[in-house]
């Protein structure tokens, strides 16, 4: 019974059946008749007009958003645990021709507005010393926490006042809105995000991601930048099949649900004093002694170890609810 | 009844069955089972050790392949009708840190072992010039012809003489191998081709190509660099799942035949007179007439003009060869 | 007797004495009072507002330049000799991270208003093609012919139309004034150039170039992009001081005329014969056969051989008038 | 009576007659007699076979030294306050084509052992996080400290052990080797420096520092990394005429000391309690009250305020020892 990671569990029966009937000649790239329907389904469900863009892995809707929010010469203000900073290989660089991270303290992976305002003061106005020009935050974070609006909504007030192109690296955002109960719209752009990397692929699809721009005007350069970093697919309609059949049916939410009653359930079970943060979204990470994670290992369940005498434990859309509530039960007996 | 392109076409049987096949938990990235397989699916159909990967695009496979191959600093000698100057929105400048394209001429966008020489012969070693790295060839090429054994052969010993990485763009490397009947062997390596962009999505693959490194050190980066350029699909499984189906099967090989007989049907119609090249893939370049061009759309065909006077019609592994058939005629009864 | 090139030659009186009188404390970079005056004497020679940088080279120049007139995603159209094509070890290609240049061809380096129309009109606007962003010429070109004003206007008229940027590389803008005669407004600004390279080294400075923006507003990234390149020098007064001496006394003209006036005896001692390109600056292409080239180095003259039967002449501001004279004479009686 | 910084001070007459002297023809680039004798100069200096180049700014010789330490795909440790970092516009990540800074913590602007092993410590080796590849520091630091020959190499056996090349950053390295007494080889190779940034231009040059490569091989991609970033001057003579001036002649190490002693003598004065960092070159940073601060400026002494209650003072080779002796007294009177 694996509890490893969302990003390697099954496709869900939506997406496949999207696939096989998207398999008919269509227009190449993204000419064909599902790509055509995807600014629409993400306006639809952002309540504003969007531009929206399907790419192939979180990394690249990341990098090509925020290339489009800051040139080589400037700087993206990030959590020092951020995935832009320490899980894509230093694609941002790649990405936006040599732009610097500059890293913000936070428990939890989370981004508070005096962070932003210090990093912010601490940098001259003068040639010399690289300027910022973004502000990304990751939602759900990397520890499991969730964004309310307003905490989105006070950093987007400072990216605003600042100048700040606001990015989210949604990669698990259907389990921020999951747990927030608050609308897409709120997390996003009523509060001041300009562009969000929407994740599908850890919540039940194959390989496609949606980069969505809330104001199209900033989106202009990216059907370039996409196609000259090799992410422009032939067959793009298989992207485009996967997202709509996630956001047409709603099935984003729901899956996004399932994975978080999985991880809450298990939070439950372990109580507040194993739990290293909050559990808000489908992430736990629990204080486990060797010994306990040897225990649990020998009964089935598989999970990362996350620095000594921690461990991590992914549910995912379709965690088997039966596997989770013995892994419950076996945590709650160490 | 439409002769576009080969890369809108429906994705092929085997491929669809083992998209369905691999759907289920497995290591994320490359670390799942079928990932693991795929070294030595392609060492065993290229008889030599190979190290082989998977990506989505052309463009990406062409591009990381050129970035082993060629500094920052450095050029690639390539045909002026070449995919990678010509349509991919100057990807190998992005992957390459600005290296050039030093354009060859060449009939039916061949390159020839004098116009190596030449391009060479003008470029003076010192440091105020690009001195040229690698050596970029499409076979088949953007305008259908097909390199045989010994004209790759010719190339690649330029090519080691003068220190030159040699890629071959593999876009249609199937139809080639089935025109010529040559081994993929000695389309390549043994003609000393170092790295293949190995195309399976023109050919009735979904969303998945090969990069191939014949010499496994020269492969070393390119792990990071994919990632780095966020061609690293979180469920990789689903990308080798359609190589492994392609080439295990043989499959790759009757599909480039299929299409390869299709084209072949329509060149034989058409007659030489027509033909702008000859036909040694599944591409045709014919002269039509604009009334001509007029009378064979009314009759329900469709494909592209190509300059005045001349049209590209491109079939596919699916190509009905019922309508193929009737374009033959239609062709002839002009 | 060296006619290899003027790049080589000593520094002018007035540059070296700016240079001592410039050698006392000031504020640092290009916070200085001779800098302050930089943008003021280049408006008062231009009869415009301009926006005037040091830079210590004329590549740095032109690839500064072009850099804030065209981004990674553009294409910069060239002659296919142009010294940004040919000589600069692929910079343009570093400064805009992988812009592309595209080759036109044209007589003596020159670039024609057909060339420019014909390049634009073989790309098709969609994702797939690189579109041109810029135009640069070289006045006077790599082969010593100078643009007339009215030349200037017919391509900045056609880069209007087309949206391209317009860039002079003028690392011989001194000789093309003096040839010409006209205005140096009348060869930039008030026929469409938006930057020029304004070169001081071959012309008797020794390690500053001036970098001209005609529009200030395109300007706006050049002082952050020079710092990253390492080009904003700490000492920056004594760049400024080689501009201003030059400049504010009139002694970039002088210079020009001066290696222009060798350039001409030897042009008319040569006759139309020999000359392979019209002499409209400081530069020679002359047909020699191996046996004259020998007799006049057996004489004491030194100049490189460009290609079978030819050789190139530079000619500098210092040139002593009376080897020019005797070298005049040898080739006459040759 | 300023104290400003040492980048703005005047040049010392060694420059300024060895660039009189180099005012006549010789062949351009670095193909002239003087830059000849570079290697020679610098090899006899370190008592080693050295690779010497001559560039114009300190941020130049960082980034190509550090471009041919680090591929776009490493990381680069150093303090979070170097240069690197804070005062070159980013320049770091445009020569390296994005690779990382990953910033490290340390008193006074020094790295310690220990932080290198952590930062090392805490990258996974995998596809996914960006690898160390080179160590930076600066010597002297930015904050005025000097590295002791034992230090460096504490620093270079790690690196070597970890597979990190290793740069320095000696903007003031004059300064460093004038406090430690060291000789200058056992504060670079000897100690496992593989490249150093040699200063000039703070130390009484004008426009030209030293790049300097302890192991030859590692410099091969150099001369076309600095052509191609425009840093290749024409009359490179220029720039070697100012090296050779300092070095044959040991200027550089009399300038070092000089300024030395001036900062010497203002920290005498303040006193251990005044003192933010101990004095080991030639910067003060010293705790002022705003009052205080007012009181010297009142009596003609220009500083710049370094954070509130501090200030920063820096002595150049010529700083008049009169006036350090006046400004001495006013502190010590406070």
């Amino acid at each position: 019974m694996r509890f490893f990671s969302d990003n390697a569990a099954a496709v869900c029966p939506a997406v496949m059946d999207a696939l096989v009937t998207a398999n008919r000649l269509d227009t190449a790239y993204d000419g064909d008749a599902l790509s055509a329907r995807l600014d629409g389904a993400f306006s639809d469900l952002f309540g504003r007009e969007v531009r929206a863009f399907w790419v192939t892995t979180g990394t690249a809707a990341n990098c090509l958003g925020l290339a489009a929010l800051c040139p080589p010469t400037g700087a993206i203000l990030c959590h020092e645990q951020a995935h832009i900073e320490q899980d894509e290989a230093g694609a941002p660089g790649f990405f936006t021709h040599g732009a610097k991270l500059t890293l913000l303290p936070g428990d939890g992976a989370k981004v508070s507005p005096a962070a932003v305002e210090e990093a912010c003061a601490r940098v001259r106005y003068d040639v010399h010393q690289v300027q910022p020009s973004a502000l990304s935050i990751t939602n759900a974070t990397e520890y499991g926490l969730s964004y309310r609006s307003d905490e989105v909504a006070a950093l987007g007030e400072i990216a605003k006042r600042k100048g700040l192109g606001f990015h989210m690296d949604g990669a698990r955002f259907a389990n921020a809105v999951a747990f927030t109960g608050a609308h897409p719209a709120d997390l996003t752009w009523r509060a001041g995000v300009d562009v969000l990397s929407f994740g599908f692929v850890k919540n039940g699809g194959m390989n496609a991601e949606a980069l969505i721009f809330f104001d199209p005007d900033r989106a202009a350069a990216v059907p370039r930048l996409r196609k000259r970093a090799g992410h422009l697919l032939s067959k793009g309609r298989f992207l485009a099949a996967q997202l709509l059949a996630m956001i047409e049916g709603g099935v984003w939410l729901e899956n996004g649900r399932a994975a978080n009653l999985a991880a809450r359930t298990l939070a439950d079970a372990a109580g507040p004093a194993r739990l290293v943060h909050p559990v808000e979204a489908n992430e736990l990470f629990v204080r486990l002694t060797a010994a306990e994670a040897a225990r649990l290992r020998a009964a089935g369940f598989d999970f990362y170890d996350w620095g000594p005498g921690e461990a991590r434990l992914v549910t995912s859309w379709d965690q088997d609810m039966d596997a989770v509530r013995r892994l419950a039960a076996a945590i709650a007996a160490l």
